[in-house]
């Protein structure tokens, strides 16, 4: 067995024993690699050795004893062949970091990256385009399933592909959306890539491989989802996509969590409004409010927000006007306000030219006197 | 006449010359006075005498021509007799700057701050407590009235004066609402204060002047209201309001030009966010991508902004945690992450206390794991 192939097995070994996002099993692999990682685990004096060589790396052994008492008892439970088997049968392929499929974007959660992952479907739809993640309520509205249309609708024209969950709800109208319109999807699972989970979205999964897409998971083949793997689930979401978009989410949705992730990692992080009076929105106004999310309400903003376009806000209007005006507006600042000399000046036109095209702006709303300047707020 | 009654009375004649916002007239009369501009105004040579003057106080002489071609040709429209019979008729007092009932925040404008006011009903309105301005679209919604309800009514306990321009929709609204409510109200008009506009919300403005709440114009008395007039007077709104507040706005809404001069003047702009299939909210969705307007839902979040109240984001999650969960979060980073024996020390607990109450919040999605550490995107 090539030293790649023994690397990718342990890694498929150990992933029986950690769950998502064990940052100690990442630390150790990282440390140490996989294959030794392994051997220790399953050597009756590991964990001295484990410790021993830890420490030597300058990591900190000190978690290892608790790490240990995690991972050890589910040793009896790796059976190669067995997930072999299941990983065949799913026609599942088992990816690991540097692999073309990899999404790179994984590797930015550091020690909570995942060990490997299975794909079903095309492997390729993992890293071809930009992924944009979106997520939301389960307990959708017609208005948030009328929205994620709209807006997966309008993505299809700036070569994104669809990142979620599958759930019920926003993530399957986000899949279901992606594939009307002709688009690449990917469903990122909780337990095994081969159990259908949510058993009614067996067709959807189902339409998302045929049509070129993926369904992945970091859990082998045969797991169950629990509670721990869907909220260890959404790191990935978020990790893999340009930008987490939120359509509909309650108060305490799960999809905050997927947007906390989007936040903690620094990728862009989208919210549909809606109605103040439903209660399916009141998690997106919440991350409006307290996570900084981004206003998004069309499509083109979303790709704006990833970085796929770039949309001049409020660019109707400003086309509307002429090229003097567009220059004026050019040369103002959203905050610092300018006097009308200074305008001209950078404007490349005539006092007079600027104080007309100025009062014909803040008609429009477009500028507004600050003392003795200008700014344009929208900027 | 004491030289504070000549000042007065200077103001209220130079008033009927000046269209409202006019920077030179505010720049004249703060570099010579209202007395001295008024004399130079009405005698035959008082250009030239100006452009001495105004050079010699340091100030930009070059527009004094321009602005003397629009001011001279009104002084024949001043008859102070007549405009003092019909703000007697209306019961409307004339207020200057330095006035116990000037609102400070008017300075703000510099020389775009009125000469004076207008100002029928209780003019301790003004100024007696903290304004908040609720504003909006003519062209409302049964979903903005509702929220312009919601949130005024909401408002009452935090002893908020309600600002706004008294127009059809949403300003007639949040007047209605405050007196409801009992709350002090404040219509400031575009047009003179004697003049009932619009027209069909006389008994609003009849309940406003009963209610304890006051109706104020920089116009004198008998002014017509016009475009220009009606964009000026979002200035005075905005500068005499602790925050801004849009609830329902068009994409190129008359509201959004109060929101541009909240922002121009650094005032807190708050935006209700609404369906995105309404034309009437997508002003305020602009206003929350264009603007960085805050997204509002609640009187609360609007005391929050205004300054009235300190409603911790998230208060109702963090409070429900004990009081080392509580710890633990303060001890976070939105952005940076920290490790659990940095948040031990910084919470002042042991070390596995402090990871079994991050492993809860992350079960709430109150934190998340980045790398080897933690933060609280919600912070």
């Amino acid at each position: 067995m090539s030293e790649e192939d023994a690397e990718r097995q342990a890694r498929r070994a150990l992933s029986v024993l950690v769950e998502p996002g064990d940052a100690d099993a990442g630390a150790a692999v990282a440390a140490i690699g996989a294959v030794t990682l392994w051997a220790m685990v399953t050597s009756g004096q590991g964990l001295a050795d484990l410790r021993d060589v830890m420490e030597a790396a300058g990591e900190d052994a000190y978690r290892m004893p608790a790490a240990w008492k995690r991972w050890r008892p589910r040793v009896d439970r790796v059976d190669l062949d067995d997930q072999q088997r299941r990983a065949d049968r799913a026609e599942a392929r088992f990816i690991v970091p540097g692999d073309a499929a990899w999404p790179g974007g994984w590797d930015d959660l550091g020690d909570h990256a995942p060990l490997g992952a299975w794909v079903r479907g095309d492997a390729s739809a993992l890293t071809a385009r930009p992924g944009v993640a979106m997520v939301g309520a389960r307990a959708a509205t017609g208005y948030g399933e009328h929205m994620t249309a709209e807006v997966v609708g309008d993505l299809a024209s700036f070569g994104a592909t669809i990142v979620s969950g599958a759930a019920y709800g926003i993530d399957g109208a986000a899949h279901r959306s992606a594939l009307a319109t002709g688009m690449t999807t990917v469903a990122v699972l909780a337990g095994g890539a081969d159990r259908v989970y949510p058993a009614g979205h067996a067709a959807l999964l189902g339409g998302i491989l045929r049509s070129g897409g993926a369904v992945v998971s970091e859990m082998p083949p045969g797991s169950e989802p629990t509670r721990w793997r869907f909220l260890a689930r959404n790191r990935l979401i978020a990790a893999m996509s340009a930008a987490t978009v939120v359509v509909e989410a309650g108060w305490r949705s799960g999809s905050l969590n997927t947007a906390g992730h989007a936040a903690a990692l620094a990728r862009p992080l989208g919210a549909v409004p809606g109605p103040v009076t439903s209660a399916a929105s009141a998690g997106c106004h919440r991350l409006l409010r307290e996570y900084d999310a981004v206003c998004v309400t069309t499509g083109a903003e979303v790709a704006e927000l990833a970085g796929l376009a770039s949309v001049t806000a409020g660019g109707d209007d400003i086309e509307d006007a002429s090229g003097l005006a567009r220059r004026v507006i050019d040369s103002l600042s959203a905050r610092v306000p300018r006097d009308r000399a200074e305008i001209a000046v950078r404007a490349g036109a005539g006092f007079d030219e600027v104080a007309a095209v100025l009062g014909l702006l803040e008609l429009d709303g477009l500028v507004v006197r600050v003392g003795e300047g200008w700014c344009a707020p929208g900027r």
